[in-house]
């Protein structure tokens, strides 16, 4: 596998996208993104488990049942969330008023939105903005697609990668956004994957699940779960290369979780506020189930989150947020380690070095581990710190 | 029922308290205090269910089963939590360094720590303070006890009302602590309450479950458990009055009930950085669990606690808060009001007032209520903005 240098969704042959600003966004950035697959490709899509979902992700989950897809339109700047059947119209006239120009069907287009919830989506920018957006197509727009989807992101999240199958090499892209209400229960704000490799519906959807699962259901930015979150892949075949024999499919998933992981840490690096990427990883739980509730509770905590962001090695945070996850442990048994440095053993504190644990914990990148005992559950969760900066952002969003 | 003005746990007859600084504290402010009760007193509690379980939560558990209690000592600045059998050896030393010069027994003082978690206790410091803490006990003394067991606290909790029972009048007064690390499972951070009245030890445990689970366990601060959470209640008969009938056990859980709420929301407002009380009431769903599921997911939502901090009405954090909850509901059924204003209804956003709704959401006292159908369960959780000061005061604590 090897990555691709400024790689995006267009980088697999065969896709073209464009980004403008329609004018939803009242800053006047990029708020408007299209996607198109020059062929019928296949879809797969994974969505937000949360009870509340957004049009688009209700509309999404329709098409990806048929599973058939040639463009993604996406905005920023309205979540199209608690919309009633208003929204839900408006989702199914964007698509329609873009496959128009496009000569495809609007049941081809899945539509994605991302931004204020309780706000309706503004037609006429989009329908006035559909000749532009459509006549920017360009097989080198990912990086624009990538910069219009984003909300309070700082950065853009594009990567692609080429790996070789027995039928040749293919190419896989993607991009992501998310920064602020990024917990993902099934996938993360947005993301949007393409590759010209031909890949069956179900194994595609199977695939994507999976790496969605171990990526972006593995981060948490504020522990809020959005109404919008979806991913969503199309593999066109462009390449002439097929996913056929089980050592294509793992080749393929490997690349696959890569992307999305690279994506999903991107996302947690990038989040609002964020300053810090930080991995919490449980082992020797009597479950991988107990160990990811507490890697959660620990990532979830405000209180952790602020020692971290205080460069304090503040552990008893930690342990004690493990102790409400509601997974049994002996805490006699326990150890904990902030980078290689051992704090607590044997349910006593250990004796270490505050200034080395403090320098450490300065850095950009730290990992937790805390062993509960000797059972095989284990999880990684990846979190940021939380800082004045995200109660700014959040403070002072809408108004 | 009566509240007393300036009432606290020596408003009731037959009880002593001082409170004093020791040098647990770098600061030099109070950390050490002492309830004593003239003659022996049925003893009822109740502790975090947070599996990691400080040493005087541990020991405390042994004494609140055999139910007979003389004095409370109660230390802050050090949580004696993460300190293995070392830690339940210093409190049991704790207790029974005091005893002696009160000339009571070990078992008969409940120990209490708060502060730091993963530190040993000074033991030195604290037997060079009990002649002076034993000294300075006073039947005015409550204040002062009161004040030895803050932490981050910005305000001392004391409370007292009187009230008439079959037999005649007796006392009830409390003080509690707690300011972050507040969510609490079984009751909050540090509480003592004491009564004049006679109580019997099944009564008095069952009253006060049922005083703290209303009130303590419906409290938020930051979501994060606490190893250390104890409400302890001496009940010493020293007014002569006995709770005997139906009706008299009806007024003692009304006030001890109305004691643990006055105490509980003083915390939240003045919880680390709060600037607002804020209650989330939901009502209409299946079950009073799953009301309760909803409105601490809402309460314990950063986004949400951002939005109350900026004043902001972004009510869809508040819906897809309740959607992530677990809980089913239809969100067309949804009603949300922030204050008397309707913001949300039938799945789609309700016309109102931006301007109103953040001159309302600037005022110090914030009520949300969300109704999502037509269910009978119902519940109330009382929570505090986050702010910039929350990140600061967390960041910083012990380094």
């Amino acid at each position: 596998m090897k990555t691709i240098k400024g790689g995006s969704v267009t980088t697999p042959a065969g896709f073209l996208a464009s980004g403008i600003a329609c004018g939803i966004k009242e800053s006047g950035l990029p708020d408007l993104g299209l996607v198109l697959s020059e062929r019928p490709a296949t879809l797969a899509a994974v969505f937000t488990t949360n009870l509340v979902k957004a049009a688009p992700v209700l509309r999404g989950m329709r098409l990806a049942r048929r599973g058939v897809c040639r463009a993604f339109i996406a905005n920023s700047g309205c979540a199209n969330a608690c919309t009633g059947p208003g929204g839900l119209r408006d989702a199914d006239l964007t698509a329609d008023i873009v496959a128009r120009p496009l000569g495809i069907g609007a049941e081809e287009v899945l539509t994605a939105s991302t931004g204020k919830i309780g706000m309706h989506l503004d037609l006429a920018k989009i329908r006035r903005a559909i000749p532009r957006l459509v006549g920017s197509l360009s097989p080198d727009g990912g990086g624009r697609f990538a910069k219009a989807i984003l909300t309070t992101d700082t950065v853009p999240k594009s990567v692609a990668v080429k790996i070789e199958l027995s039928g040749g090499t293919i190419l896989i892209g993607g991009c992501a956004k998310g920064a602020g209400m990024i917990s993902p229960g099934m996938a993360t704000l947005l993301a949007f994957l393409t590759t010209d490799a031909s890949v069956k519906k179900s194994l595609l959807k199977h695939m994507l699940k999976d790496a969605a699962g171990n990526s972006f259901n593995r981060i948490t930015i504020d522990g809020h779960m959005s109404t919008n979150d979806t991913a969503a892949m199309m593999a066109n075949g462009a390449s002439g290369v097929s996913v056929v024999s089980k050592r294509d499919a793992v080749i393929f998933e490997e690349a696959l979780a890569f992307l999305c992981s690279t994506m999903a840490k991107k996302m947690v690096r990038y989040g609002e506020g964020a300053t810090k990427l930080v991995e919490i990883e449980v082992t020797g739980a009597r479950s991988d189930a107990n160990a990811e509730d507490m890697a959660r509770r620990i990532a979830d905590s405000a209180l952790v989150k602020c020692a971290l962001h205080g460069a304090d090695p503040n552990w008893g945070r930690i342990v004690s947020a493990a102790g409400y996850a509601g997974a049994k442990f002996k805490p006699e048994n326990v150890k904990l380690k902030i980078g290689t440095i051992l704090v607590f053993r044997n349910g006593v504190p250990a004796p270490f070095s505050h200034t080395k644990a403090v320098k450490y914990m300065r850095g950009d990148d730290i990992a937790i581990h805390l062993s509960v005992g000797k059972g095989k559950g284990k999880a990684i969760i990846h979190t940021c710190d939380l800082s004045k900066e995200y109660v700014s952002i959040n403070a002072e969003y809408t108004t």
